[in-house]
């Protein structure tokens, strides 16, 4: 990304910290300091001032990096012990009184800062901030996650050939791997791959079951592209499916269909995620769909925001979220259909492309 | 392992928590917590009340699995909201004056228990003091250490095969990356794989270049086997290594060596480092050593003790370590030599079996 799409996110930052009436933030969480700088360190503190603006303190291993990253902005030698004390970053935020926390970062470095700065008398979560301006995608955030959710649908597309009962779960999980290497740096999150009933675990861990013949077979995984995550679960039939099976997903693929249809932006995360269950509930199966409609998509595979009962976000254009629906029969059956959709001014765009119906190739 | 293994760890930190007259103390890390419980749960926290003993709060995914582990302590539904701010062991912390935190727990979840628990007067990071238990390994942690790094040796042998000069430093990652899967859990790390003068980078990228004929290749990488990690650096020489790169190999081993002959428990980590780096210095590559000797290896990568010059970390016997000597000449070559070694009474015992001089195989 270039450095104007890194100074637009700090410039909103700074207007949101001073609508907040903060004198200033220290940002080290390592999502939030990529998000903010494009910059992947491992160290670094990003110390936000709403009246000097923003600089970047990081080690001697990033900082020729940074510089060329973020002409914007001051870059500047972090050092250790009592350097650190005297600079001037640090003498300057002496003088806050409000200050900016990430409650992510680590209880002892929030400690190590109240020691720091005694002169703050508030300190401020700024998390639920940071969040919310990363669940809007900027317009080369959404190409980037167009691109990576593309990857995705090739992944599967390059998978299927290689399905057949007398796999286990073991073995199919690492064919996505290997897959998520080749298409993507790699997956977003560990694969899940369920044989047969396995898939009425929602969060079943791959293990040795084999894919016995004529059991369905349910995968969810996201591979990892340019730093975006993608997200995608299909349940692929036996060539032959029973009834009870082709009738769930049917119930959960119209439960997918509805909630996509019904998205428009100023709804709630709690108003999409009724659309899907109200379905579910109506067909008998509403105890059954036990989490939240879809999460938000972007540098980490769960963000802002959520689709769930008690999700009072409010859907905004630019956001990217999962729709997943799911009826889990423990023992018996699990079902679940996820498709990722930015919101647009009108309602959203389905990202994912890959068919939802998918077969076993004959053996 | 056997409920009588996490009995005997909670015991030794009851009696900690005593010698530091805390009253009790909140456990959440997920590392942490599955120490302590050997529960892989996704949440939980573990109460531990130096008077009533520990009490493992736990939600409904795990709580039958969790009694059934946890036999010697009491297993409770942990609730959410109200119902939470009712629960007789948060009652009853509220008794506790002094109360450990880990310091390496989100900056929001102590921000919250410190609401919850306004009676503290005292919090104290006890993550130290986690750190130097976790750091001493019992018989059944050594067994399992082994078995990582035996399954590593036997990665590397599988490996070394496959390579040839014209794979791409990605291509060969992903052979690990493979392997990893068939020998472990897949990796414990990202592995490292760096082709010729990229070696001089410590933590390179694995990126597009091709190991060309007559560049060495190194490689870091480690399996992750029943949650405990194993780590191996190798430098795979070509057919006929240049004389510069021969002579480089040689200090790197024998630091590696050197170190290995002197480690006895009682040293510090620093005492430990200094026999390979003064070793390194006197061949004239002291400034191209630019990092400690070597850290603890257990459910985590990198835990402590810490082989460095800044180390006062006594040795003790049961520590399980890496001992990884390296010099890095910026944009030439880059060598490193790194084994696992189990501290003894009497010295250390090299874990790691792979051979030292490996040479890639004939085209």
């Amino acid at each position: 990304m270039p450095p104007a799409e890194h100074a637009a996110r700090l410039h909103r930052l700074l207007a949101e910290l001073r609508r907040r009436r903060l004198d200033g933030a220290v940002i080290t969480h390592p999502v939030a300091r990529f998000y903010y700088t494009g910059v992947a360190s491992s160290a670094g503190a990003l110390w936000v001032d709403v009246r000097e603006g923003p600089l970047f303190a990081v080690d001697f291993r990033y900082l020729f990096m940074a510089r060329a990253a973020l002409p914007f902005m001051p870059c500047a030698l972090q050092k250790a012990g009592e350097a650190a004390v005297r600079s001037p970053w640090l003498r300057r935020a002496r003088r806050w009184r409000r200050c900016g926390y990430e409650g992510r970062e680590p209880a002892s470095a929030l400690r190590r800062r109240q020691e720091q700065l005694p002169g703050v008398t508030e300190w401020e979560d700024i998390d639920p901030l940071i969040l919310a301006q990363r669940a809007v995608k900027s317009p080369r955030e959404q190409r980037a996650l167009r691109r990576a959710i593309a990857a995705n649908d090739a992944l599967l597309a390059a998978l299927l050939p290689q399905l057949r009962a007398g796999l286990s779960e073991w073995e199919i999980r690492n064919l996505i791997r290997r897959e998520a290497d080749q298409f993507g740096q790699g997956e977003a999150f560990d694969t899940i791959a369920c044989a047969g009933a396995n898939a009425a675990e929602c969060h079943h861990v791959p293990g040795d079951d084999v894919l016995g013949p004529g059991q369905p077979l349910l995968l969810d995984f996201g591979v990892k592209l340019d730093h975006y995550c993608a997200d995608m679960t299909r349940c692929i039939s036996p060539e032959r499916p029973g009834a009870r099976y082709r009738n769930l997903f049917r119930v959960v693929l119209e439960a997918n269909r509805r909630a996509v249809a019904a998205i428009r932006p100023g709804m709630t995360g709690r108003e999409v995620d009724d659309v899907a269950r109200s379905h579910i509930v109506r067909a008998g199966y509403g105890a059954a769909f036990g989490h939240g409609l879809g999460h938000g998509l972007g540098l980490e595979v769960h963000e802002a925001p959520s689709f769930s009962p008690r999700s009072e976000e409010v859907i905004r254009p630019g956001m990217v979220v999962t729709v997943e629906p799911g009826i889990y029969l423990s023992g018996k059956v699990g079902i679940r259909i996820e498709d990722v959709v930015l919101i647009t001014r009108g309602g959203c765009e389905v990202l994912t492309r890959s068919p939802h119906e998918l077969m076993l190739p004959e053996p």
